[in-house]
């Protein structure tokens, strides 16, 4: 069992500030966290100047099965193809475990 | 005040599971971490087939001040000289800070 971050930086088609922005967080915000297995899920601002991506959802799995339960639930897959696609112009998924310690 | 997540998604120039590789993270590891402001340093993988990066480091500062003097200390731009520009072969930065909860 290896817990598992999952992450997605992202910028909108909207305007920053915009209600259609607003809009998109709070449909995010109601339908992923309630998908079965999703634990920590947070909304973040990107702030670096040195990436154009202004978003960033970030959630917990508790190991690979659950995240392929995410993955494959019908509320994500909805809200990919609903929300993700048409109103994401551009964004890059990360997902982190935990690095044992280096030999010293 | 605003508490930043700093965050670097990273490839290295060596092989994977190599000395050079733990020799990198090793030196990262005693370094950074002890720069004055520096919290919750973490080193993890990076396992998304969607990316190319293969680690993150992660840090917390409690504001931009504590940013800002992480990024002067010597022993950070000393690790970036002397470490970090010859051993990494590509990166993307992104800082992350709380999202207000939009208007519903």
């Amino acid at each position: 069992m290896t817990r598992i971050q999952h992450t997605v930086v992202f910028r909108l088609v909207h305007p920053a500030g915009s209600a259609a922005e607003a809009a998109f967080l709070e449909t995010a915000r109601a339908t992923l966290p309630a998908i079965p297995g999703v634990r920590d899920f947070a909304v973040h601002r990107q702030v670096s100047a040195k990436s154009d991506l202004a978003w960033q959802f970030s959630m917990v799995f508790a190991d690979e099965e659950a995240y392929a339960a995410y993955d494959a639930h019908p509320d994500h897959t909805g809200f990919v193809a609903s929300r993700w696609v048409p109103e994401v112009a551009s964004f890059s998924e990360y997902d982190f475990v935990a690095a044992d310690q280096p030999a010293t």
